[in-house]
């Protein structure tokens, strides 16, 4: 296993393991004409949200890869709520972080087509060069999934690339059940998927999938000869921004040989049912406020909040440590416009009914002590 | 093992262990004031190189974070011979390739810092914005060292940032025999070193060095709330220009407790001796040209060259080819100006010398057939 997917020569089995994988997910994914699709596994989810939008830089601009970006104002457009990769991305691709335009997202976080629409149309105007989007399917706070038909319109009316942050919602995809939070999701030039997330497979393990994978020819360079010897479509190590990778897609690879599609349905799905139950239980207790009604697998809420933002950041903090220091549970939270609040994620195939109520209550518990000294 | 250092809470073993393993590898290559020397792991050199430009760029022209690179022509530097890392990171960093100046260097590999001071003067002349230099420390092809001492009196002359990739010849650090080699490293801005080459510790193992960290900030974002919840020197993460990464160093932390210094040295020095033998032997013989004394643990040569590059390059293959079907060895060869020549790489602590005898007259005799057939 401690061998180097850069080329076919140095690690065949490995190389091929990827390949029949990033299949297999682009058929998952994509569907349709399968020989089209193509990808590869990248140290992370940033590294393939940022090899995304390198690839559609030099795809639709390829002077860029000689020339550097020279007179283009380039813009790309992701929501409020996505993850924060991109601005590390523009910033890394000499676009800078103002490049990035974040558009706005509704009571369930979730982008709003129209407002993207106007917030292309703004840019135009400015006689700025908009090129890419990425929606998000499964934010990193509230877990929303963007509407993927609609924003898949707008990319096609204006020639934008659409890239799709599957991350950590893209598991939903063996969920028969789930599986309509992606609906469009086919339609994206481009998706992040980190089994690493939702499906628990081992660190490192994340793939970029493209849709037309003669689009990654666009990466490579023709000045390491003494590695990548001929045109050799199995070399994926010519196509990444770097060049030594370990074998990830090998754990996904195994993975799926032992649970099938049907353990990891059951494995998603279960997770689903413990989150709803949370909810619904979080819902009968008046302490609790919770935020929205979880798309994913966070819940977010807060303990007995007032109008005042600080308080409830105090309070959100105290019960958290309050649980740390008895050894009991590490939750953490997230930072909203009413003060911080409580993010918990459930995705642990052990997760049980006894364990989501004794949760609520130890939390219940710690509050109402607190509730004491603010 | 499985576990994400990006923050210290998710990982304080590992966050602590990669925090101690940087600062001796700093102590090691710069001396000096140890508490001002930082850095982290990075998933393979590439990322390593292509971070310190990044991170030199923000440091150097800090508006170029927020607005990009705007109307700055920039320019960096780096031999012939270096790794072509550099003309990806260019690309990926929207400069473009052609950005990078490709500085010539002596029959031995080595970077001429009378030619880097031309081209920079030159780079001056036309308006660009030169900024950075990479040298190496064991080349890829042919293992050669630039001038370190020499290369850094320009950049200091001239406000350049020093990188120096030390990815494949670093390791000789460990050796007092080999050690003259990084002569001048200390005055390096940043430095790659990766113990996955040199030192054996499994994939991937890859440092970058910053001889003053506080220019790590220049990577931070502010928009991450729900991840960096405070100001921690520990939360490596914000400072990558990705997220997720594993605990990398801990492979070369727990190979430095079995192997010890003395063991690294062993390692090293075993495999000069081998290619020393190596390099001796084939003199001996005079079917074989071997290109340069070798400075680090590549022998490059040819198999009785002609003047015809195309007959030499099929020469090459054709023996490679032979002893790859004989499935006795996999030998690998990289382009020179007159054809294709073999270029191996001794470094298994295994290699004995007899081996060595071995390997040499497999060769020979697999080219004496083939020289009948050309």
């Amino acid at each position: 296993m401690n061998t180097n997917v850069h080329v076919f020569s140095v690690s065949p089995f490995l190389t091929l393991t990827e390949k029949v994988t990033v299949e297999y997910l682009c058929q998952l994914f994509f569907g349709g004409e399968s020989v089209k699709h193509g990808g590869f596994t990248c140290p992370g989810g940033s590294l393939a949200n940022l090899t995304a939008m390198i690839t559609a830089r030099s795809i639709l601009f390829p002077e860029t890869k000689a020339k550097g970006i020279q007179d283009h104002k380039f813009r790309l457009f992701t929501s409020e709520h996505a993850h924060y990769s991109f601005h590390k991305a523009a910033m890394t691709a000499g676009m800078g972080i103002e490049t990035v335009i974040s558009v706005g997202v509704n009571s369930q976080g979730q982008m709003e087509s129209e407002k993207l629409r106007q917030a292309f149309l703004d840019s135009k105007l400015r006689n700025e060069t908009p090129f890419f989007v990425c929606a998000t399917a499964g934010t990193t706070v509230y877990g929303s999934f963007d509407p993927l038909n609609e924003i898949a319109d707008i990319c096609e009316e204006f020639g934008l690339w659409l890239h799709v942050d599957a991350s950590w919602g893209g598991g939903v995809i063996f969920s028969p059940k789930h599986l309509h939070k992606l609906t469009g999701i086919k339609r994206a030039n481009s998706i992040t998927f980190n089994p690493q997330k939702m499906l628990g497979v081992p660190l490192l393990c994340s793939f970029l999938l493209l849709r037309d994978k003669s689009v990654l020819a666009a990466n490579s360079l023709d000045n390491a000869s003494y590695l990548f010897h001929e045109e050799n479509e199995y070399d994926n190590g010519s196509q990444t921004l770097w060049c030594s990778r370990l074998g990830d897609a090998f754990k996904f690879w195994f993975s799926l040989q032992w649970y099938g599609e049907v353990g990891y349905c059951r494995r998603v799905e279960h997770a689903f049912e413990m989150v709803t139950l949370f909810y619904e239980n979080m819902l009968k207790n008046s302490n609790f406020e919770v935020l929205l009604k979880p798309a994913c697998l966070q819940v977010c809420f807060y303990y007995r909040p007032s109008e005042d933002g600080e308080r409830n950041t105090k309070m959100t903090h105290g019960i958290v440590q309050v649980l740390r220091n008895e050894r009991k549970y590490f939750i953490d939270y997230a930072q909203g416009k009413r003060g911080d609040f409580f993010r918990i994620v459930i995705q642990n195939p052990l997760t049980t009914e006894v364990f989501i109520d004794e949760v609520i209550k130890e939390i219940d518990e710690a509050g109402k002590k607190l509730l004491h000294t603010l």
